[in-house]
Parts: structure tokens; sequence; C-alpha cells
């Protein structure tokens, strides 16, 4: 039975995860394709390294057209990263009528409709599962799982990174640098943060998520992005007071034909199942008008559970050659984008401001709110060491961004507030 | 554009959900296919009955052949209930060459492989995602999330009835016939719960998770089966104590090529995912070598995430149907069944015993674990109000169930021993 020929683009660590996974699970995977899997040809960066597989050297090249044009390449795994030139190379295998499937989340939250395109066009296939929260079938539960029902809501940690810092901020009460260099050390952070605490990462994951759930083109500039490089130890601690717990979500919600997506460190009630998802894992909350609330959670990285998700996807490119209806999927948005206006974008808010410890402050504070109609459900005010300031922390009632971003343009310039210290979103405390 | 047509069996909250969802999705559902689905012909008990939505009283029929002999149903849903007739219903349907999709988890429990195998013959599709967890892509995740993974462990909350009575318990200190009575009353319990609460539902739901997940065809009895109807609030507080919840777990286990499937009461420790899943949702633990732990959650049942689920998996055979490549899915088991004896099933236990308040006891006690080399994690002991009664309260390091089982009834033999009072599984606290 002729064997289909797989050809990979990197072999670090995911790269090296996928060729042992299809090494170990040949059986399983002939028994449910029904021909044997070969890797024909592999991408590296040096032929001569060390490898934690057995690989035939012959197979290795550093010529990525030994790879992208091989007669006997089915399908092109891209593990190699990067954005411009990738997208030129995974484009030209798909015009050699190679399948493509990437775990590349920069390049399918940047690129993704264009590859699609491409992909219809030459009757081949693209996969991404990889590319959003490694270990989690979310992206196949949001296209074949819930097909029927509507998406209104995506919540979701989608970043292992920043939850790990998180988690080991609120649990040990460190520090943000400290518990950075730990996740550096252990691997759970890159030398160069930026990506990950920044929340880019996530909002590329977020992005792909929701131009799925939505069926819409959401590009990543629609994503209204904040990291987590700000938070501190009173944030958690009175976060915790109030009965929270502090996550980076994304959050991706459609009101009638308008949608809003946005990454940024929200509280969750300490309740929400949200809330139990720690250090490095990650999870994403569905919420569709028939099923309700559903959830799927798992490791959001790692090159075995990336790996994993990879050769799903390969299986899945594998039956549709067996059945020869290959770049037949139909994904391409049905709704034109819509996005909402800040007056449209509703939300409560945690808010700490440190005011002037005089008669009259708390007044004109809880005027600003009261003129844009925004009352507080939770308030706690305390003094501070530093002479003639008083901490004040609210929760507020429903506000729509743009009533509370004017209200906190208005608090920065009274003259009783000395410092607004941190604003965050508050999520998951009503039904949505 | 031709459309398909759909047969109904039954129309209760299950199947007016699925008539509600064809109707006010069609937009989606056609973008999805490619062409307009039409409900032909729907059997139901009482013609003249009011129905929640509209239906032409022209395709409502007593007779169950109009259906599944309806030349231009293509697909038979199946959502009356029954085992014996309704099988015999559907194996017709499939030789009429009707694709069939099922949420009865009763039926598939027990025939799922003669109904795939009949299937399978006459090139038709069998699909019953909705058969576990209404809600929850669970079989679909197995299935193809996970294809190139080995599942070894399958850890579910897969009855909502039975979380929510061990919820309410947990929470307010109510007992097990007050709860009930509530659950009763509110619609989570059927005036008979003995299936729900006797854990011959969750134990139908593990046979079919586990036959897909090992790929061994795991029958309805190969499944050890204990309720929660002997739970008492002693037991529900010293797990509180220890540090753990209580839940009804389905545990199904793969070491080398055997395999063990069970549902029982557990203790889980408090931080594990599934100890926070309460009220009627369900949520099913999964754990692959590579990908490592995930977990899919959502509500159980309830009429629209169980018909939502039943769409999706027509959405599945429509696709198939488009494509022409029904009844080509490849789901038979793999494997050979292979179960555990006793003396290979490995686990803690937790134990609760009355024991005579006399000098030597605890000794004898211990004397009986260690003479089996079990030895205890955890352990408490309390005087009783009975006069000359303590109660020891163990959790025993990890044990075979067949040394612990003689232990047992060494207990229950001794002079030192009043009662055995309680005992259960414990899970989750150690990598597996």
């Amino acid at each position: 039975m002729k064997s289909i020929g797989v050809g990979l683009l990197g072999l670090g660590t995911v790269g090296t995860g996928v060729v042992k996974i299809i090494k170990n699970h040949q059986d399983k995977l002939m028994h449910q394709i029904g021909c044997p899997i070969e890797v024909k040809k592999i991408l590296v960066k040096n032929v001569n390294k060390e490898r934690e597989v057995e690989i035939d050297p012959s197979i290795l090249t550093t010529n990525i057209n030994d790879v992208i044009e091989h007669p006997e390449v089915d399908v092109v795994i891209e593990v190699m990263g990067g954005v411009e030139e990738t997208k030129k190379h995974l484009l030209a295998a798909l015009r050699n009528k190679k399948h493509v499937v990437t775990a590349n989340k920069d390049l399918v939250a940047v690129y993704g409709s264009e590859i699609h395109a491409c992909a219809s066009e030459n009757r081949c296939d693209f996969y991404y599962e990889a590319s959003v929260a490694g270990g989690i079938p979310i992206l196949r539960g949001l296209v074949d799982g819930l097909a029927s029902d509507k998406i209104t809501k995506l919540m979701g940690i989608v970043n292992g990174t920043t939850n790990f810092i998180l988690t080991k901020m609120s649990k040990n009460g460190s520090p943000y640098e400290e518990v950075l260099a730990e996740a550096q050390s252990l691997g759970f952070a890159e030398a160069d943060p930026t990506s990950d605490v920044e929340g880019l990462d996530a909002a590329r994951k977020m992005a792909i998520l929701s131009t799925l759930g939505f069926s819409m083109n959401i590009d990543l500039k629609d994503v209204s992005v904040k990291g987590i490089s700000q938070i501190t130890e009173e944030d958690l601690n009175y976060s915790k007071r109030l009965g929270y717990t502090m996550k980076l979500i994304g959050i991706a919600k459609q009101d009638g034909e308008k949608v809003e997506v946005s990454v940024q460190p929200t509280l969750l009630p300490d309740e929400h199942p949200l809330s139990a998802v720690n250090d490095e894992y990650n999870a994403v909350y569905v919420y569709g008008e028939a099923v309700g609330e559903t959830m799927f959670y798992g490791p959001g990285a790692g090159g075995l559970p990336t790996a994993t998700a990879i050769v799903s996807d390969l299986v899945v490119v594998m039956k549709n050659m067996r059945l020869g209806v290959n770049g037949r999927t139909i994904v391409s948005p049905q709704y034109e984008k819509s996005l909402k206006e800040n007056s449209e974008i509703f939300s409560k808010y945690f808010l700490r401001i440190h005011v002037k410890d005089q008669v009259g402050s708390f007044a004109k504070i809880t005027t600003i709110f009261s003129e844009r109609g925004v009352s507080f459900e939770k308030i706690l005010q305390l003094p501070l060491k530093e002479k003639d300031l008083a901490e004040i922390v609210v929760v507020t009632h429903t506000a729509s961004l743009k009533d509370y971003e004017e209200i906190l343009q208005q608090l920065s310039d009274s003259d009783v507030v000395s410092q607004v210290k941190s604003s965050y979103r508050v999520e998951g405390d009503d039904v949505q």
C-alpha cells in the first residue's frame, strides 16, 4: 500500500515530538488512516547536530525547496516559526499541491485568511489546531462540536507563561519581576518575554479563536491588548479580599452582529471555573446560545502537546486524502466583520485610586461616577501610611467602556485624586 | 439544490430542541453543508398534542415505518429512548440506507458495536455524540482531537443528577434524602432516580467513553458500579477536613494492555479541576501520554445542549453525504478487550471505621493493614459520643483492590472493630 509522505519544516522540540509520535504510534495511525506515514524530508539548520530521536541523516536538508518541492511529500508540517518568509514558503508549498499543517499562531493570526484562500484554490488542506492552546482540541471543538450552535462569547486563558506568573504571584505573594525570573529559569518564559507578558501572544490566539467562533475575519489589530507587567501585589491582595482571582483573560463577545475582542488582566470570581486554571495550563470557556457554558482545559504549550495537535491535524488531512476530499472544508468566514464601538462594550471594573484624605473627597469621586450613571457594587476605603492620602478600591456595576474611560480621565484630572493606581475589567459574575 | 431529509423518532424536549435548532440556524447550517435541511417526518405518540414549536401537522405520524422507510428521509434521529425495540428499528433504518444519529446511551452502551457493524455494512453513518455528557463534544475530542495520542486514563463526572446532589450535600450540609427531593422538584432527578443515583447512567457513559478512548469493546457489564445513596454527612465532613471533595467519578484506566473501568464515589483533592465542577455540570478529564491532562467541561444534559450535540452529528453526517464518504469512519475497536484482575487495580482509599476504645485496638487495626503491605497517608482518630467507641478515619497509600478488599473483610471480622462505616476510592493526588 502506498504510504503518505510528510515533510517537516523545523526540527526543534515540537518537530522532534512530531517525529516521535509518528514513530511510536505507527500502528494506531495506520489503523485510523489505512496506510503508513513516512517522513520524507526535514528542513534543519544544521544536518550534523545530534538529535534526541533517531533520524536517517539522508532525509535532513538545509534547503527548504527539498521539502516543499519533494515529489513524495504530500503534507508539509511547518514548525520553524517566522511570518513573512514562512508565509511565502507555505504558499509555494500549497501551489505545489502540498497540504499544510502549522503550529504558527503568529502567521495564522496575520495571514490565516490569505493562506486559506490559496489552500482552497489548490484543493489543499490548511490546518492549525496546534496554534491555539497546544494540547486542547479547541479549534475542532468550535468548528465541529458546536457546529449548530451560535457562539456568543469566548473567554480564555490562552497564554501559559502569564498564567504561570500570575498563579505564582497570587499564591506566594511574590513580586512580578521575581516570578518572571523564576519562569525564565524553568523555561516557562522566554529570555525576551515581551510577546507573552504584554499579551500579544494571547491576542494572536484570540484573533484565531474569534475568527472561527464568530465566522468573521478578526485581525490581530482588532484585538485590544493589555499585558500583566503592571500588576502589583496590592492589586492581587485586593482581588483576593474581594473574592476575585486575577487572570490574563482573552474575551471575544458578540452582541447582535457586533463583536469585541480583547486581552487584558481581568478579575474573575473565585468560584468561576477559569479561576481554578493554574500554572502553565490554558482553558477556553465557550458560551453557546443552545449549549450554554462549556470549557476546554489542557496544557497550553509544550513540545509533546503541541506535537499531538499537529499529528491530529495530520490525521484529518490524511483521512481527507484517502477520501479524496481535501480543500473542501468550509471554514471561510460567513459574516462581514463588525466591531463594537467603545460605547457598546460593557463590563464591570475594579479601580484602585489614591485620594486626598480630606472632607468631601469621596463625595467628589462618587459624583464623577454618578454623573455617568455608573454605580458601585463594592467599595473599600483604607487609610494609607503616606500622610493625607487614602486608598479607595471600588468595583463598579456594569458600565460602557466609553463612560468608564471618561471617568478615568476625569479622576486623573480631579484635584482630590492623587493617583489612579490600577484598573481592571471584572468578568464572569453574572449571566452573560 | 436538493435538500437533505431528516426523520425524527420522538418529539420530547430533545426532539423539539432539534427542530428548533434546524429552524433557527438554517443559514449557518446551509453555509456549512451547502444545502438546506428539511424535517420530513416525525414519530410522535399523539399527533394532536400541542407543541412548543410550529410544526406542519402533516409530517407527524404515529407509525414508525413512515419515518424509517420514508424515501426522502436521509438521516434518522432517534430521541425516543428504549433499548430492544429501538435497536430493531434503527437496524431496519440502517438497512434502508438511512444514517442514524442518536442520544440514547442505554442503547449505545449495550448494542453500540452491533449497530456500528450494521451501519458499516450498509455504508451508513452512526453517530452518538449526544449520548455522553450532552453539551460537551467529548467523543469527537477523543476520536479526532486526540487521534494521535495514547489515552491512558479517563476520569469523569458524567452524571448531572448525582453531581447536583453531592454539590448541595457538601455545600449546605443537607442529608441525601432532602437534597434528592429538592433535585426531583427542580427536575434534576427523575421520580425514580435509581439509574442515576446508583451509578448505572454514569456506567453506560463510561462504557461508551472507554470503548472509544481505548479502542476496545467495553461492555456495560465490564464496568464496576457503586452509587451515591450511601454517602452520609459524616463522610462529607471528613472529606472536607482532609482537603478532599466527594464526587461520583467514572474512571477508565489502562496499564499496559489491561484496563479497568468503574463508577464510584471518589475523593479528589480540593485543588483538582474536577473538584470545581459543581451542580448539574459534567466534565471529563483525559490523560494522554503525549498531551498530558486535558479536560472537557459543560452541561451534562438538558434539552438544548443535547439537541446541539445531535445537530453537530447531523452536520457531520450531511458533510459526509455531500462528500460521498458515509460509513467510512473507522471507529471499530482496534484491540481485544483485556480487563484487569483486582490484584492489578491500584488506588488509595478513604476508610471510616468504629472501633472499641480500648488498649491495643489501634495496634490490631494497623497490623491488618501492614500484613498486606498497606500503609497510611493520613489518620484521624476521634472519640465518639457512644460509649466505648472511637472513630478512626484513614487514607491509605496505594493498595491493590484485592488487598484492600481482604483488609475490609478482616476488619469486619475483627473483634475490636464495631463497624466499617464507609470506604471510598481516593484519586487524583498523584501523577497518574
